[in-house]
């Protein structure tokens, strides 16, 4: 890792698919740091992102812990995820517990390299029939941003379950969604199949980070992956903790949105029954 | 086969992945008759409804042929699914080159064991880049009908390709949808994960009914399938020619869209970027 290197194009970004069940927000960090810092110094010249599950800084499934870990979107949380941004030299997306106006958003941050909070998406849709329902207030609009030339979407699990919210992100310009998420072992259809079907109907990147392990009676599938606007797998993680990356080619969205013009046609479809 | 048969609840499906390059009109009927008269049968007391890939009455990569191989949805062709509809006493999905006026569509007729036109759906979107785009003239909604107590849509081959189809099938009471389509052997992610995808996503039973082979250039994927409602492979066929067949349970798809209510949740998702 050297600090200050030359910003790289087509960007390359990673997942860092954590154990971290029982882990304090210390603990993360560190696990964070040393993945990150590994792979800085690797023969493909490193990462410019990294992304982290949903609700990384606080775990998970953690219901009762959740309102005591809340922070402002630039809080305590936010303040160190901003410095080790800064000390790596990288950009980082992580999920955490937003203290909002008198209620608790499930949100993720997007801090760049320079330690600067460039989104804050908070999830519009819990997952039905767990904690999130009591705990989170839905969020209100879908969360883009321009980083090194690319236009982003952020959603949060159960979001990008729905083709809606991956097609407005599309139609709007995004070449890159990102996804944190918290993913059982009983739900292996969603990140083999519903995943990649998302990038491809689209013509899009998408990167879709999970924990692994296990938490307080969760079993975490794994299964993290980066998948290319041709729906082809460029990488992916097993059932333990793992980091991953692939380059992020802004020319691959081009040629598979011309190849198969579903941002054109879907226009063209009529719904009337 | 027991014509009369007393009508079974919940019903069972087909779907005929034929090798049918080159083939004429009689020896497909024949190919057919002859797989559905096996199956009838068979211990699980065979099929109530054959789906069959599209345009499989004139062949799909023929294009210079299309014109003059083209009927009314009553016409001659009609006739010839009727007569074996009626004779099989089993219900069949067909695509077809419809002669509408003054142009032709990319069509498929569902057509009961008594020999009615219950359905005709015209194909909207044409697949790009193909010889589709200069023979059809577009249809202009969503088709569904009514039969055996079960909603059904119809959508052609690329239509399926878009969330928004099987969507709004899903939104108007779909139980199950039924696609014949023509894939080619580049294309198994369509056939592979979209499809299994668009089920899961709406809780909904879908058949998926390809060729198989080899016609004109064209090398087919085959890989017909039929998907339940919370994603598994109930009946799949490898590259060759085949029958396969499910048993359509619409209480699966009341306990997939409870389980993950997509229906309702959609809804709430707001697009604003």
């Amino acid at each position: 890792m050297i600090p200050g290197q030359a910003k790289r194009e087509p960007v390359r970004i990673g997942i860092f698919q954590c154990a971290a069940g029982g882990l304090s927000l210390d603990a993360r960090l560190e696990r964070l740091r040393d993945a990150v810092a590994g792979a800085q110094t690797g023969a493909d010249g490193g990462l410019d992102l990294v992304l982290c599950p949903e609700l990384f800084a606080s775990g998970y499934n953690v219901a009762d812990e959740l309102a005591s870990r809340a922070e402002p979107a630039t809080g305590a949380i936010f303040a160190r995820f901003a410095e080790l941004a800064r000390a790596l030299d990288i950009a980082i997306v992580y999920g955490y517990p937003e203290q909002g106006d008198g209620c608790i958003h499930n949100a993720a941050a997007f801090v760049s390299a320079e330690g600067e909070l460039l989104a804050n998406h908070r999830k519009q849709l819990n997952s039905p029939g767990s904690f999130e329902e009591a705990c989170f207030a839905p969020g209100e609009h879908t969360t883009m941003l321009s980083w090194r030339g690319l236009r982003i979407a952020i959603l949060i699990c159960y979001e990008v379950e729905f083709p809606e919210a991956v097609r407005c992100a599309a139609v709007a310009g995004a070449k890159l969604v990102l996804v944190p998420t918290a993913l059982t072992d009983r739900w292996g259809v969603v990140a083999e199949q519903v995943v990649p079907a998302r990038a491809f109907e689209n013509g899009v990147w998408l990167a879709y980070a999970n924990h692994a392990g296990h938490e307080n009676g969760l079993d975490y599938l794994g299964g993290s992956k980066i998948v290319a606007p041709d729906a082809s797998i460029e990488a992916a993680a097993g059932p333990d903790e793992a980091l991953i990356g692939a380059t992020i080619d802004p020319g691959r969205v081009e040629a598979a949105q011309r190849r198969l013009p579903y941002l054109r046609d879907y226009r063209r479809y009529r719904c009337n029954t």
